[in-house]
C-alpha cells in the first residue's frame, strides 16, 4: 500500500514512518520542514496529494501543544481544524480510500471520576483551545466521511517514548532530571504532580494507527490508551528511581497548566474488538527508552 | 444597554436591529456592506469591538447558505467557524460581557422520526458543510465560555418572514408563484416537496435572541422553533391558496439539495423555560406578510 503521512517529522510522525516502512508500506513523508506545503495552503495540499496519489493517507499534521494554543488560539484552531479539512478535501479530489485523523483525548474535557475509564461514547467537553480546535477537526472528519473517502479518527490519549520533544510532560522531567543530576543539584521545579493521565508508548500507539486505518469503520472514532491511569508524580518517581537519584521535587504553580484536566483514563475496548490492538510496551521499558533516548542526546549536546 | 450586531444587514440582522432599538437598546450596526471589517481579519474585528465597547454581542454574520456550502466549504469553515472564533476573542479582549452566536438545527442531522422532536440533548450529526462550520464554531463557543465573558447559543431552525433572501425556500417559491402567475404560466419547478421542517417568523426569532441574551445561561445552547413540523408542500400549497392560484407544482430534480435532511422538527422548552419564549406569529400571517413584502419588491423592481 502507498501511504502518506503528513507531519512526518514530528515525534509520532518518525515512529510511524519506521513502523509503515516495516510492514511493508510504501512510506511518502510530508512535513513543512522537508519543504512539503502548508496545509493552510489548500492549492499546494491538493498538489501533494495528486502527486502521490496514496492508497492512505495518515494526517498527523498539526498544533500538538496544549500550553502554545492558549497564547495562539487562533493559529491553532487554522492548522488544527482548516489544515484537515484541506488535506480531506485534497484526498476526495484524488479518490484516496482510508484516511486516519489524530485527534486526541483532550476534546473529552473534565470528566467525572465515576464516568472512568472514557469510552468514545462519552461526551465531547473541550476545555483548551487546542481541544476545541480538535474537535471542530473531529467534526469534519465525521461529515466528510463517505462511501468514496473512509475516514477513522483516533482519540489518542499521553504517549511517551523516545524522541519526544521537551514540550511534553515526560521528555521534559526527563531531561530536567538528568541535567539536575550532572550539576549536582538537590531538587528541581515541577508543575501539578496531582494530574492523572494514561501514557502509552509511542510505539504502540503508532501500530494502533495503522491498524486503525487498515482495519477501522469509517466515520467512527477510536480512543488509543492502556486504560491505566498514573500521576504524574509516579512517573516522576519511576524516572527518579531509573537514573537512581535523590532529587526533590518541588512544586511550582507558574508550571501549570490553565484548566488543566485533572483525569484522563481511556478505555480502548472497541480499538481491541475491532482490530485486536492491544499494548505491548511497558511502562517501565518506555521509561528506560526515553531515559537512554535523552541521555545520547545530552552527550551529542555537549 | 449597548448591543453590537454583526451581520446586521442580512434578512435576520435586520428584523435584530429594530427589535432590539424597540426594546430600548443602543443598538450598533456591523456588516461587510456597511464597511464593517471582515470577520476574518481578527485586527479589524478587535478593533471595532474595543471601539464600540458594547455590553451584549449578537453574532449573526456567516455564510447561511447550505447549498454554497458544498460549492465552498473552505470558505463556509472559515467564514463561520474562525469568523467566530476571531468575535469571541475580541469579546475577551473589551471585556463584552454576553454574547450569543446563532447556529443551526442543521448541527443535528438525520434524525430518526422516533427522536423527534430534536432537544438539545441530541447528538450532533452534521450531514452538510454548513451544519459542519456551524458545529465547530458552537465547539469553540462551549470551550470559550467563561465567568468573564457568558456566551449562549441559539439552534435555530427554519425561519421565514419579509425581507428573506431568494436562495432560502419559502422567499424562492413566493416569487417563483407570483411571477408565473403573472406571466399566467400552467406550472413552477419545485424541489422536495417531502421535507419537513419547523418553521417560525424572523420576528418571533430575533425575540426568542435577545430573550437568551439578556436571560440565558453561559455555556448552554437553546432551540429556537416552533415546535410544529410542516412539509414543503403543504408551505406551497398555503402559499398558492393565499395568492388565487392554481399553477400545478412539479418535480424537478435538480432543485434538490445532496443529502438533504428528510425531517426536522425542535422542542423549544428550554427556551421557554428559562425565558418564557413561545411563538406569537401564525403559520399564515407569516405567509401573508411574506407575499406582501414580495409584491411590493416585484413592483418596485418593474
Amino acid at each position: 500500500m502507498k501511504a502518506l503521512i503528513t507531519g512526518s517529522e514530528g515525534f509520532v510522525g518518525q515512529h510511524l514512518a519506521e513502523h509503515l516502512s516495516k510492514e511493508g508500506d510504501e512510506v511518502f513523508c510530508s512535513d513543512l520542514s522537508l519543504g512539503g506545503p502548508d496545509l493552510l495552503d489548500p492549492v499546494g495540499t491538493t498538489g501533494l496529494i495528486a502527486k502521490v496519489q496514496p492508497d492512505h493517507v495518515y494526517h498527523l499534521a498539526g498544533q500538538a501543544d496544549v500550553r502554545a494554543s492558549w497564547e495562539d488560539p487562533l493559529m491553532t484552531f487554522r492548522v488544527n481544524a482548516e489544515g484537515t479539512l484541506n488535506v480531506l478535501r485534497a484526498c476526495q479530489l484524488s479518490n484516496v480510500k482510508r484516511v486516519i485523523c489524530i485527534s486526541s483525548a483532550e476534546v473529552y474535557g473534565s470528566v467525572e471520576e465515576s464516568e472512568l475509564p472514557i469510552t468514545e461514547r462519552h461526551a465531547i467537553n473541550p476545555s483548551n483551545p487546542y481541544a476545541a480546535s480538535k474537535s471542530a477537526a473531529e467534526v469534519l472528519c465525521k461529515q466528510m466521511n463517505s462511501q468514496g473517502l473512509q475516514i477513522m479518527r483516533a482519540r489518542s490519549f499521553n504517549h511517551f517514548g523516545p524522541g519526544q520533544k521537551e514540550n511534553f510532560v515526560v521528555a521534559a522531567l526527563t531531561k530536567r532530571m538528568l541535567l539536575a543530576q550532572q550539576l549536582e543539584q538537590s531538587e528541581i521545579l515541577v508543575g501539578n504532580l496531582a494530574t492523572i493521565r494514561d501514557f502509552t508508548d509511542v510505539r504502540d500507539v503508532v501500530r494502533a494507527y495503522r491498524l486503525i486505518l487498515t482495519k477501522g469503520e469509517g466515520g467512527n472514532v477510536y480512543n488509543v490508551c492502556s486504560g491505566i491511569g498514573r500521576k504524574i508524580s509516579e512517573l516522576a518517581t519511576t524516572l527518579l528511581s531509573k537514573i537512581n537519584s535523590e532529587l526533590e521535587l518541588k512544586l511550582d504553580t507558574k508550571l501549570q497548566r490553565p484548566s488543566d484536566t485533572p483525569v484522563l483514563i481511556g478505555d480502548y475496548s472497541k480499538l481491541h474488538k475491532q482490530t485486536g490492538w492491544e499494548p505491548r510496551i511497558g511502562f517501565d521499558r518506555t521509561i528506560e527508552d526515553t531515559i537512554e533516548f535523552t541521555r545520547t542526546l545530552m552527550t551529542q549536546e555537549l
